[in-house]
């Protein structure tokens, strides 16, 4: 009945401890990380005296009254955004998970893939437990039932130490708020005061709609318990190399977020800059292909000495569904979405910057839609290195045979993508780029960038999965 | 977070073997068990290849829709629907329970309440299980996925052995349909057969509407396994006194259903005119409370010589939310649902049939409103005995100090409901009126009558849950 | 677009003046008369300053939330309820209807059909008038919007002076409540008293749920004013023939009501006695089809000194939307409401009595499943004559072709359904029972028996629309 | 009960004639115009027998299923969607308005506002006409229906020389579409061929997203009616100076479109450019407030030789309803929408570029969260003139008493909004930048611009309403 290898992929956490409105403020914080998951979302809080629970499909601003608010009571809370991956949107999915227990009842939120968790399911399955969702999370939960060490936060470290694979995760029971961060560091989780309360949030942008100061990242291998007795944080794991990933910063986080260090926006017009110097060409105008490839156009265009302008205009009103008409006029996609500006573009050479290319469709479109509105030629500028491989640790990618730079070449895809030239940010742009623009903080010295080269930092379990036992028939 | 004395309460269980419209005959079984349970329903369906789920809350007309039905794949299925108790509706607890195991995938449709749930609960969770939900049927699954037995209805049996309560309930592998009712036959559970396909059902009204001929009734303890070798059945368990329960005589049941081998109609209709004979009154009209007294009211008519007339008369559309009056007019309960024909009542002496009484408010605002319609004399005739302790065995009923009859004589509930005279059916009566209605088959010989006696055939385990373990908060 | 013959079919109509509560009174009496009409319902309040409205689709406790009520404000009220016939469920079409006009607004409901309507509506439109709903009662506004008297209730008058056909109708403005009934009195209306407040309503069954009192019927041609001034009644209208609708006492109104001085119940009950006189035949048992036929049942039963039973056993839960099987089991129909009860219908020759015969269709498959259930000799009984006619004042009945009393004999119709016998009430017992029942009251001298005879007491001008204006394409 | 002053206000307007497709194409049509109004939304289809409609609540992708739009048969169509002023968002003032005549059936589209429509509606009414809505578009189906003239184009022009104010509408009836623009030309509206079939749109972004070709403006006091013998194009009325709406330039249109002869996007940069030379300062950074100040800033950037940064990110799922913390923190506002960039502005002297300031306490949040955001000195520089009078003619804007512009000075209203500085563009530049923008076409010569000084070129009747009626108490 399941789908075995539903992973988590992408979400956004938040959590509260110690303020009279904490659901209110998670409501918030989910807002500001709307665009880390529009497909479910919910808030679990406490008073003391059992969990409150409350979760829908649908966006944060829909799945949430006035009531449901008040109902969340309570001065801690916990909650996740959840992306809409294969259209199974099932409620079911969605988390924060809620179980009971020995110990009593537990909820978890989630950002991250644990690629052992068909292992770690089949283990649990073989000794007799039963799973009700497809969520890669629910193994977690088995694990810290299944701990018998008497301290919450000892079961969440020996849970947590059994997991492979990314996690930025909060925890929350009657009494205490745990969150933790995978030992290398895979997706963002951020640490915050607001007076005397504590927050984590996946990105520093829902720090600034509650107004809570930013205090430090959680670090990779970290783990934070916080209950009456304030804040306690331990580094349990053996370290290793922190390996954040990458594509975070070229296309999920939000420009006015930092994470791992650095502000996203900033990084973002610095793989523009080098991209420039990297894939320079004759040309009238730089475009954005709004809204992911703005801030990279800005900075290809001033380290070109080219005019930015906005080429491209965005239609914000797209809804999930759409009606196609049935035969003249078909294949819509991008063009809901987008739509060329004829003054910007008629009778211009045109560089227009996109944060990365995958099935190759979508430039394609784009690039017919730039012709058609009069570009005399057009220069695609990506602001990643070719994707040639699928990522295991939360973000959504298709599947190897489906990404375009897996298959062909460069030459090959400007070809199919009728671009006049085709250039894409080298590894190492990416990298001189990252560190030129983490002045503010301190820059991890790595990343994960398998998705560009194939180094996965943690092995998948995908194939391995016992197959003696018959298992989500 | 959870409720643990959550019983599953009144339910109805439906489940079809080998018939390419599974689905669709389970939804109209769920219509006709719709009495059964109208807080939330689902069907699960196998095509051999997984599981297929759709749960909702509401009426089983409006949860499904037809393309909901033509998802349910498969040639077998099995259903349930839900009666709201607590005004706890959610749908979390909604059945049939689909998880995933090591041996594949298995759903649950249960009616009956399993005493011993809270015990096997803590003793999976002090072995690190974790549950979800608050029904004592997920204790059910856990004793099936931690059986090592290779074989799914040797895991099955092995479950069943471990529980102590009422159980007539469905399990749907992508394979198996298995049924099983407990040794005691607390609930009734219904085996027919469709042309080639095998049914069972709750009550035999299901199989009325799909066309299928009743063959018998699941017996107590008895275990059956439909597969595509066909039916076989088990009797594994040491036999005990068969107790079925006589409140689904008295009101739970369908009029035109069959349980427990004689018609529900004939037994209320004997029940009245064995009332007539143990309380006779002079009157000169007999009147039921609708719908669940009027057969008995019948009876008692027939008996005693007296015209039967609807002398109240009840507005079906009555929905689950009302909007009461601020301050004048208050307290509507018994209005919106009946109201008394003057014409019938004025000047008469009256003589009323209820099937029973719980707390005493209902049958005063009744006798209120027959006097207030002219009623000269109001005799008050219950169709069973006075109801004295709580049900734990799958029917609703308040605590034993909201129970009148638990804490006045007979006198003083006479009183209390401003009845002139007030009469209850005696426990020997009770029983002679099953015996005399049970021509067309082999009536129980013993009953459950706990309800009445305090005789329970199985221990409550309410009170002996280990107070160390920290549980639901 | 229009459909130009959609008539206002079955309602009920509520009005309350001069209660602090008058829209939870209304919603309460609308509660009280849903039975009359499940498609939409509306309430419209007026607080002196302008009107609220809230109307929706559904039933009465399903549209309206608290906030509705506390937002329907004011010390006067109309609501309506109206009854599906077509499908054609638009909200449009629901009422209390609401305008403008150059006196300011006025709010209607209306129960009946104006059979000029159609005329009507073609004059305003020569004049320049739009219609913007289908409804019949758009027309009444329109003569009370071009009426140029100075005061409403001349107005309302003179408006009511031009039409033609059955209305029970309320009007509410900011200051007045005025309501109607058309000189012959085709619809009940009632008249009673809550207090200091005066309330009016189609039928008794509504006071009884508030605790109003029954003052008297507003007369047939009757129109009463009420406002701070208290009540006026005027009879502006030349007194023709009374001829109230014999169909609410055979089949629409609730037992529960008084209408045009008889109890429903009594009548029917006297129905069937008169129908046992007429139409004895040897038989083991009566039953009625349930619920329209149950008071029949039992007066035919006490006259024919034969035991009543309940044979047939509905299902209250039978929902809008039912989906069937798609080959194998067809046409439920009668199936998903009623079942038979084998033990009281086995080896039986049974008499079963309905209130009237439509289609025959119906009847046909109440008798097969009679059969089915052990029926050996099934008499049909019919509480009214043959339905030869439609009506056109009110009741929703197909045109003549759909009729089978208009197009066979009964002993065609006897041979059509495979009842052994069967027997249909003649006209003059119809007129013999009601003046028999009417012990109460003062009965009506002569009633609309249209359906029956065919003598339509107001001209049908469904033909008549002058052919050369292009309308309603 | 009606409120009397409840104008048009910003919609969008969009009609296809003689295409198979042509609700689907109004449905995209609608959906390229969702900017324009996102109240609610309605398509009208004309299959030669009857007019098909569907309205509802909300965005035109939640509104329309596709089982909706196969229902909307027909080779003609129109469609609207309306902006949400004041929560009046009933469904009953949604559009296409559908309505019966003597004539058939006539639906109309209607974007601008009647100015003299109280007049006309005292008019009608004092004739005895009714009125069902608020919107002043219902006179115009007043006045079409109270013509004598044979022929439809005759009647709506008849109607739209009655007419005093704004509109650029479509008419749609069985055989027929016509489209108007009032004489002044207030709101744009385009005509566009999609290969035999005519397309009229409020913006050519329409145009684009169907594939149809712009062919030209309906010109000012245009009437185009399309039917099987192809489209006439009338004059009917006297000529006056044109007066296109300046405001969608500065903030209403799409910056694809093309109105008034010129590209949108081009004309704001413009406006920015001359901006710069009007209000220069010194300064780091150039930053919009996303996303109607976009253009204006680059512009301005471009002409001051300043960088360009997106220095406010916008969150784009911000939704309808929004639940506050209680107490703590207040009055979210912009902050849910928009937030600074820290990196951009840290240290910054920053320029921050906006379209207009209506009552000033949007532009004071956006200064103070850029000031927290690190940035050194802020200038406020606006590409309008001063806001200082409301518009009657289909803008949104507040009482003249709540426009900060008309009861404040720039240097009082540069100390509300904190800012360091304040350039208000001028009405000289204004027109200046609409000149130098408006190379690919015939710009209009002049424009309405009473927002900024007062001079309405159609009398506002707003006080003239005769006061002898009471009326829309």
């Amino acid at each position: 009945m399941f789908r075995a290898d539903k992973f988590n992929d992408e979400c956004g956490v938040f959590g509260v401890y110690g303020h009279e409105e904490a659901a209110n403020l998670t409501y918030l914080g989910l807002y500001a990380l709307q665009h880390r998951g529009q497909e479910n979302a919910g808030i679990v809080s406490s008073a003391g005296e059992g969990l409150k629970v409350h979760k829908g499909n649908g966006l944060v601003a829909d799945i949430f009254t006035e009531t449901d608010i008040e109902h969340l009571e309570g001065t801690s809370a916990i909650g996740h955004v959840r992306y809409s991956t294969s259209g199974d949107s099932e409620l079911r999915n969605a988390q924060p998970f809620v179980v009971d227990y020995s110990r009593g009842s537990i909820a978890v939120a989630h950002n991250g893939n644990i690629v052992n968790s068909l292992l770690l399911r089949a283990e649990f399955e073989a000794y007799g437990s039963i799973f009700q969702s497809t969520m890669d999370t629910e193994a977690v939960v088995h694990l810290i039932a299944s701990c018998k060490e008497r301290n919450l936060t000892d079961r969440i470290i020996y849970a947590l130490g059994r997991l492979e694979g990314s996690y930025s995760i909060a925890f929350l029971t009657e009494e205490t708020l745990v969150a933790a961060r995978d030992p290398r560091g895979f997706r963002p989780l951020a640490l915050g005061k607001l007076k005397d309360a504590w927050v984590v949030a996946s990105e520093t942008c829902a720090f600034d709609l509650i107004d809570a100061e930013y205090v430090r990242d959680v670090e990779p291998g970290e783990v934070i318990a916080i209950d009456k007795n304030g804040l306690r944080s331990f580094k349990p794991f053996a370290p290793v190399e922190h390996t954040p990933c990458i594509f975070e910063f070229i296309y999920f986080a939000r420009p006015d977020s930092a994470i791992f260090g650095a502000n996203v926006y900033n990084v973002r017009k610095e793989f523009g800059r080098v991209l420039a110097k990297e894939h320079p060409v004759e040309a009238d105008v730089v475009i954005p292909v709004p809204d992911s490839g703005v801030a990279a156009a800005l900075g290809y265009a001033q380290a070109a000495g080219l005019p930015f302008e906005l080429g491209l205009v965005r239609n914000h009103y797209v809804g999930r569904t759409f009606i196609e008409p049935k035969d003249s006029i078909r294949h819509f996609g991008v063009k809901l979405k987008l739509n060329g500006v004829r003054d910007v573009l008629e009778g211009k050479r045109v560089i227009v910057v996109d944060d990365s290319i995958v099935r190759g469709t979508t430039s394609m479109k784009i690039i017919k839609m730039l012709r058609e509105a009069g570009a005399k030629e057009v220069h695609m500028r990506v602001s990643s290195p070719p994707t040639t491989y699928p990522c295991y640790y939360g973000i959504d990618t298709p599947d190897r045979d489906k990404l375009i730079a897996a298959n062909q070449s460069v030459a090959d895809i400007n070809k199919y993508i009728t671009s006049d030239t085709l250039g894409y940010l080298s590894v190492e742009g990416l990298y001189r780029a990252i560190k030129d623009a983490g002045a503010r903080g301190i820059v991890e010295p790595s990343h994960c960038d398998a998705c560009f080269t194939g180094d996965y930092p943690v092995d998948i379990f995908k194939e391995s999965r016992p197959p003696q036992l018959v298992l989500f028939k």
